[in-house]
Formats: structure tokens, sequence, C-alpha cells
């Protein structure tokens, strides 16, 4: 029978700058999101299997056909520490890929997480290690090993592309990538939000409008928008 | 460009009775739900984003254009204490309209949590806060600010029909709203509902079958049910 | 008006092993099922409604038409100490069948849990109570009383075919059937993969690769794997 | 066993004119939409049966449980020439309520087609008679008789409120509802649109860029847009 | 690497008769789901890829792994003339395991359809030649040759339990299994229902309403149906 | 309020050949995907408005906001003769972008199709004007104008990473997308393919089983396919 599909392996790809995964790690999914331009945001479809949760690594790609997590498996041996692994399967798959032995294998190699768009099995065991994991689904259906799929290649992931070595940010809002070549200037840009969002924080506790705070008043009127009593 | 929704603020619109939103609150959604015979239970894709969860307020009713959420600005000047934000998107959406900062807006006006049939973010804040939420998604993704919807105006929200000032009644079943006009007489249903759970909780407890307590075998001979031994 | 559905109690099922039972439930859900060749698994729309969560019973199995509960409670009557609830709609619902009333009888009657392809409610309750249920969705929707089902005979529930006194384990992976007759061979196979799966953690733990650990690299060159530097 | 849900049939309900009716169907759901402001569009999960269909009628609404289709037996009593049917169900459900025996008597009482967000069967009959049927699901699935729900109420059918006797025009496009006490308003309206997009039809068919035709450019500028080569 | 799931064909089962098959067939889905008390039908995400359509035959098994079509090419062998593919996916998988290159093999062999809870492809093909097939999906998504799965044994399929040789019935409806053993007894009961439903259609066509043909009023006013007039 | 999204227009970007663009299209999406390894078919949720159906261009890129279309007005001033249209919302959107007037514009600029990620209207008048449409929604939900995307960058619509001018084929299987660079290297491959395909498709039609035409018995023999007889 047929390899129909074949594999590669990419070796030595860069890595992302761990201070700058580290401070952008510690600004969040939404603020970093927001930073670029509300780019880079996996589908929703991607959920924390214990909350509250938290990482943010530099991207080891893995591609893998469904039902077969060969390439996981693979991934392990060029696994860097400060890696976040990111798995799509090549078509819509729920199938376990990932369990307690992988994440074990994974933290003995520096792995600090996983993202993946397909099911994760042992989440009781992987949530007593606070191993985070974002994933489409949980399922105890496990995977054979018979077909090759890609490592540290580009990928599409959730709906957004992500090439080896770019930051992977997560939390409790879902999963935002960062690339790699755009990671310090996106973190400058964080910052820069996270302030004007502390101001605005106050400002609010303390009972002023955000129609204020905003200046939102003058462009409403322009938009046309009305009051009217309640009859 | 056409301003193709204008959009309407009523303002003082009337809010039921607090003494009476505060019971029903007490009795939680299973029962309230019962007691006014079935309607008024929203869809359970609205899932709190924590748990234990409860909440029961007045509806403050907020209808938003897909990934804008100007309205919710506009809606927090109507804002009155026990007041709760119910936010319907005019068509499917899971963007992220709610986020840390407009809950610290929102409570400091006296509101007592959120119903959206969308996206919410920052839920890690949220859950810090104990600020209540009943959501469709969570969602990083952040909405703009350039077109109008209506804020206290009637609604539909994942298929219940809100008034502004409604009831809504929310805890870990999902979100149940009663007519602020039918209000007085649901909490007298659900409380003589709640009486009656009492005492077949007890006799349950006591190893009772609910076939007896409830009187149920001569209607299951009635309609045909019929006993037979395993081969 | 008619009866389309007539319906059926069948009496004095048999039941598995209780210590098999016990022993299984033990290992997980992950074990048992790779132990048994990956069969019995229920599709993992079915989840926990808390979390840790852990059950293992003999099947006590009931189908229901949609919207009603009559033959939950004509299941508790059927119930011996060690059994677990398996309900199934004969067409998709996602109503809330059964809630704390239904659990306190249910525990008195000495059943373990509750496994449903639809809805629950009450999960607050029924979380105080550690009560475990696994359930395609949480809604506060109730059921009526009027049509008829089927206790104790053969069902498939969530995809997976369920006879009376089938062995059923579930935790936070899912749920998995092991059929009665199978039991103790599945115990043993069971036994002897996490015997061999302990060893393989500790040599993860300790950085092997999984590749060396499972002896992958010779059939990877065999299929084609190829590695290339990052340019 | 009890009756939770207690059935109401109201009568001599009023109904929209039908010469209204009859062009609001010819201008169709798009145009018509557009004219109430975007307002009355039922969700798309319903689908049109077959292609190309048409249908304009007064809501005759009907609310049932799930599963059980008595009420749309009842309707029929109830039913005018002219009439559409709405129907609702109390909770999610795809069984087949519907299929060719009550199209024929349907059609005998002067009934022009159905909307349903639940199932319906026999659609290669219903096909042939070209009876239009707009609905969540096509299922054999069939539903049985025994709790009562509601006629000629108020309802929400696919998220949109709907009294006895508003207009429902449908097609190949979805559902759209107009309030029988606007129709003759939003007739005009959609009257005055369906104009102003004849001249725009020929004006883009002419090969006119719709920049222009709606003078778009100034405010794009103003938004920001910019251009730049492909490098 | 492991042989995770072994592979079993089972060789000479048993057929339905295949007058019977034919009669079946003929009368339609929906009746023949009534006549068996509505049972055995598949889950209605399995839709007709093209319509009008109609097959009957008798179930040829097939349970294959994610993406890996291996198993139906090895059911071709065992296939004779009358045969329906019916295959199943171990787990979850939206890929097309089938094409016009195995429609025009099947053919060749006699068998008169595919029932798939998963992808087909090549579908205007599939279409020209007038070979019928229900699917969950259409999708190019190609799979490979490399893991076993089963042919010949029991399987659930779209929730329906199915032995080699049970009588498949499927229409633009969706698709009903009646078990072999059953299946005189079952068509003597749809012809039953057939001819009543051909009475009742005549009565309805006249203008007679159900609630009348089915004597109906007595059970809706012990049950608490009441009427009101509209205000 | 503020300009969250800038907005980009990148022009005179590059187009594939027009010769190999309408070769490929005439192999059709499942013969073009297999020869590029299986790579750029999109999610199965785009369909086909009507069926037969069939297109081929080369990619004419926007990204638009959920519920706002300006951007693809502002495409048509970029498109040539032989573009097809792919639109993809920045977050989960199924509101209708495009109806008969943008066909009419785009037709006017020889647009050859469209591909979109979100919902289209008026489909009765795209399918009589037989302008090829591949959508994930019919809705007749409008949408507004005021918010920008961008126009002729690097997208990813339904899981596919797609450049300006890649070629885009589709057909009632689906839509896929080879990129412009590879674009003639991938064709010499299809029709490879294709040669092969037509061998088999004769061998199997005179009766020839896979198994034999692909040699698979052998390996099957060593995977432990085992055959027995059914009791």
């Amino acid at each position: 029978m047929s390899a129909e599909r074949p594999g590669r392996v990419v070796t030595n790809t860069p890595r992302a700058d761990r201070e700058v995964v580290a401070a952008l790690g510690r600004l969040g999914v939404a603020t970093v999101h927001e930073a670029q331009q509300r780019t880079g945001l996996m589908a929703p479809r991607l959920r924390p299997i214990y909350r509250p949760i938290r990482a943010a690594g530099t991207a080891l790609t893995v591609e893998v056909p469904p039902g077969d997590n060969t390439m996981v498996h693979v991934a392990a041996e060029q696994a860097r520490p400060g890696d976040l692994l990111v798995v799509t399967p090549t078509s819509l798959c729920r199938d376990g890929y990932f369990g307690d032995l992988l994440a074990t294998s994974m933290r003995a190699r520096g792995v600090v997480g996983l993202v993946i768009d397909a099911g994760v099995r042992d989440v009781a065991d992987l949530t007593e290690m606070g191993f985070p994991v974002w994933a489409a689904a949980v399922s105890a259906q496990g995977t054979v090993k018979g077909t090759l799929g890609n490592v540290g290649t580009p990928i599409v992931c959730a709906g957004v592309p992500v090439l080896p070595g770019d930051v992977v940010v997560a939390d409790d809002d879902g999963v935002v990538v960062v690339p790699r070549l755009r990671s310090s200037e996106v973190l400058e840009a964080a910052r820069a939000r996270e302030g004007a969002e502390a101001i605005k924080r106050e400002r609010y506790a303390a009972g002023e409008l955000s129609l204020d705070v905003n200046d939102m008043r003058t462009e409403l009127s322009a938009l046309g928008l009305r009051e009217e009593e309640w009859e």
C-alpha cells in the first residue's frame, strides 16, 4: 500500500527570544491580541483543560494525520526548553493524541504546554501535573502509529498560521500567536496598551462612564443615536 | 456610507420589585422555571464562566450588531443598582464583547451580572472579581465601535423574549426570565413548589420509590407497560 | 390518541461481578479502553458535570422518549446497589431528565452514578452531593410523564451498545463500556497494560525519548521520514 | 401522572391583509428584511426542503413539546386560506413532526406552507406536491400524541417573535416575519428599495464600481484605508 | 510500531431475503420505521448526496479507522449482488472514504448503494452514475491505507446497531435498518400501515380534520385543552 | 471612537497563469488535491449553493470584519478577468455578505466565482445567473459598511492559507487552493494521476478487485488481517 503522505522533520528551527516570550506571557492573551491589531487568535473551540491556566512558549509545530500521533513522538526529539507544542490534524479529528505519558516525556524535555486542534486524554493526570493544555476535545480514544506528518514546518492551527519558533501565549481566554519576527514590536505595543488600561480601570471603578472616558458622545450623536422615554 | 441600523436608547424603563427579584434568585432557575409552567428558559448554549455561580436582577436589555460593543458602553449610563445586563447580537457572533474593564464599570454602577448570547473575555479576571457571567463563548476577539443598536428595548435573547425590567434568575443550570408583571405570582407558585419538593426529597432519601410517591403505577399500567423476566 | 411506543421492563437482569467492576474502575477509562482493543468508548459529547470525577458500576439501561422521563422513575424500582444508570433518548434531546430529587432517590437505592446522552439539571446540588454524572448538556428544561420506553433492555448510548449488567467505567476522560461476559478478561489485559505504562513513565521522566523506548526509528525510516535543516 | 404543560387554542385571531401579504411575497426575503431595518429574520438553520421555493402567508402559530405533534393536528381546525403554519418546539428537537398526510390536510384547509424549527419527513412527497417547507432538519423519526401546547399564541421561532396573523415571507434565502400592524408601511419601504436596487443593478452590469455608485471613496479615506504596491 | 487494531473479515454472512428487501424498499423509510415501532432509524446527520434518491439492500458492514479506507477495499471481495455498504468509523471522521473509482468497483460487484457515517467525494460523478449515497459529509480529503478494521461484523452506524445481512432501506428521509430475522414481520406491519394511511390521505384531501379522523377530541379535552377568543 | 482595524489594499498582485488555471479546473478538486499531496483543501463547511457547479480562478483575497462587507466593494476595483473572490471573516460570522447586486458587479469585472467562509443571499438569483458560490451559510442578514479590512493580502480561509493570485479550484466536492508558484508542477502531477485513474476505472468496471489492482493482499496479511466464517 502507498505512503500518500511523505513526512518531514525540519531541524534547528529558530526560536523567539525567551525574555520576550516571558514578558508577552505575563501580559496575557487579550492584551497581546489587541496589541497586534487583533490578529493571530485561534478559534475559540480550543479550550483549556483546567482553570486558571497560563503558558507562553516558542511554537514547536506538528502536523498529524487523523487518528495517528506518530509525529508527536517524533517532535519530542526536536524539543528545546521553552517550547510549546502546537499540533494540528490534516483533517477534522477529535481523538486523544496526547496523555500523561507524552506529557511526562515532554516535560522532561522542557516543553511548557500543548495547543492541539484535536483531543487529549488523561486530563485528570495532566491537571494534577499542572501541564497546561488547550484542546478541541477530551477523548480517551487512542491513536495509532503508521502514517507520517510534519514537524517544524509552517502550519495552520485553529485558523491561525504558525511558523516554528513563533510566540504562543495562552490563558483562560484562549490562544494567540505572535510571529517571531514581530515579537519585540508587539511586546512594546502590549505594554503601552496595558498602561492605558490601568488608567481606565481606575476611572471606571470610580464610577466614570466609558462614554466619557472614551469620548464617545459626539460620534454617537453623529451616528444618529436617539433617546426616548419609556411609555 | 449608510447607517442601516438606527439606534435607540429607551430611558426610565420600569424595574421589577427588588424583594421579589431577590426571593426568586434564592429559589433558583429550575424551581422558577417550573413555577411559571416551563416558560422563559434560555437555550443551554449559555454557560456560566465559573461554578458555583448565582445571580438575579432586573433586565437591562441591549441589542448589538455583530462584532461591535458600542451599545454596551451606552447601556452603562442607563444602569441602576440591581440591574443585570442582557445582551443579544442581531446575528450569530461569538466575539468577546465584554471583559474586565466593562465589568469594573458595570459593578461601579450597581450591575449584578451579565447574560450574553455571544462571547466574553478576561474570564480569569471576571472569575477573580466574582462577576457572574453566562455566555455562549469565551473569546479574546475584541469588538469595534461604529454601529448602533438598542438599549432598553424588547429583545429576544437565546430564544426568550425579554422586556426591560423583567426578572432574570441565573445559576449553574442556566438562565430563566420572569416577566415583570407576573413576577409576584410566579414567586408564590415557586415557593409552593419548593415546599412540595422538600417533602418528596425526604421520602426519596428514606428509600420510597417515586413511582409510589407520585402515584404513577395505575397510569403506567393503563399506558401498557409490561414486565418480563430476563432470559 | 395512540400509544406508538409500547414500554417494557426487563427484571432480574444479570450484573457483572462487583470486584471486577471495582478493579476496572480503579484502572480508569483510557487504560480500560486500550485493554479491550479500543472498543466501547462513548462519544466525547458526554461530559462530566464536575471534575475530578470517577465512577464504575453495572449498567441499568433506560431508553426514554424525547422530553419524557417516566422510565427513569420506573428504573428506580429495578436498581440494585452498585448499578450505574445509563439513559439514552430515542431521538436527539437536551432537556433536563434528571435532577437532585431523582439523585436522592437513586442514591437511596444504591445507584452509583448516571450516564445520559441528554441533559440534567440541579447541577450545583448534584455537585454538592458528589453524585457523579456524565451528560450531553446541562438544562433546567423539565420533562413530562406520559410516554413509555424501556428499562433493562439492550440500548445504544452515545454510539456504544450497552447490555444490562455490563460494566460502565467513567472518569474525567469520558465513559467506556465493558461487556459483562468479557469483563474478567479485559481486567487482566488492563492490568498488564498498566504495568507496561508505569515502566515507560519512568523512562520518559528520566529523559529517554519515546522514539527509543518504543523502537520507532527503523519503521519511521522505512516509511520515508526525512530530516532537513531550517533555511 | 401530571399535565405539566396546559394547552391553549386562541380562536379568531386577526390576519394581515391578503394583498399586502401577496405583494411582500413577490418582493422576497432579502428586500423585505432590509425594508424593515433588518429585523425579523429567522436563524439560517431553517432551510428549504427543495429549491427554488417561495411562499408568503399569515402566521398560524403553534408551540409544541419535544417529540409530540398533537398541536399541529389541533391547528388544522383554526387554519384559514392563506395561512402559513409556524411551528416552534419548547426545547431543541429534530424529530419529523410533519409529513405528507398533514400536508394533504393542511392544503385542503388552504394553508400555503410550513416553517418549523424542528424536523419534517416524507420530503420526497412534499417536494412532489410542491408544498413549501422550511425546516431545521429532515428526519423520519415520528412524534407521539399526548402532551399539549399552544395554537394561536405569541411564540418565538428560530429567534424571532411571531404573533398570530403576522406576515411570513420565505424563499431560498430563508424566512422573515413582518408584524401585521407594520405590514403596509414595510411594503412601501420594500417597494422603494426595490426600485433603487434596479437602478444600481444596471449601473453595476455596465461596469461601474459600487465604490462610485455608493459614493464610498471619501469615507474610506477618512477611515484610513491605504493602498500599497505588491512587492 | 504496533498493530493496535487487529482486523477481521467474516465471510459467508447471511443475507435477508431479496424479495422482502425489495418490498420494504418500495414502502420507504418513514413507513418502515413506523412499522417496527420507531426503531432502527439512523441519525439525521446522514444526508443523501442527491435527490430524489432511493435504495434498499442487505447490509455489508465495514468498520474503518479514522482517515483510512483499507477495509472498504477489503469489503469489495465479500460483496454479493443486492448488498448495500454500511461504513462506520471507529471515531469521528469526515474525510472522503469513497469516490467514483470505488463506486465503479462496487457497482460491478452488484452493490446497490452506500451508507457512511463519514465523508465521500466525487459527488458529481456519483450523481451522474446514479449511485445512491447517504453520508455525513462531502469532502475531497483522501484517506490512507495502513490500518485494519472489520468487515462483516456487527457494528453501530449513526446510532443504530447493524448486523451483516440486515435490511437497509434509505430514501430522501434518511436511513432505517430492519433486523434480518424480523424482516418478514416488519414487512407485513408496514403493508398494513400503508393501507391505513391511504385511507386517511383521502379523507384529509376531502377536508376532514385529523382531529376527527383520529378521534382525538375526547382525549384533548381530558388533557385540559381549552379554547379562548383573541382579544 | 477608534479605528481598531486599519485597512490595506495591495495592488498589482501577481496572478497564476490562466492556462494552468483552466487546466487545473478541468481536472477537478479531488484530483488536484491528491496531486499536491493532499494539501490545500478548505474545510467541508464550505458548500456550493447549487449543483452541479464548477469554477477555477486566481484568488482575489479579501479579509472582512464580522457583519461588514465594505472590503468586498473595495475588492471590485482590484478585480481582473479570471479572478475568483476568496473572502474570510476575521471572526465567526454567518451573515449574507454577498448577493445578486455584487455578483452583477463582479461578473462585469470578469470575476468567475466566490468562495466565502461566511454567508451569502439572493441565492435564487445567483443560481439563475449561474454565478458559482461556495459558502458556509445562506442568510438574508445584511451587512453594514463602516469598518475596514484587507484586500490583496495573505489570508487563511476555511483553514487554508491563500496568497493573492493562487489558483482556486472548486466543484461539487469543495474548494482546493494551489500555490501560484507550484501550479505548473501540480498540474503535471494531476495529469499523471488522472491517467492512472482512468486505467483503474476500466479494470474495476470489468469486475477486478481493487485488492488486486492495487496489490494490497501481501501487506494486509502482514498487518495481520484474518478471515473467519460466520457462525
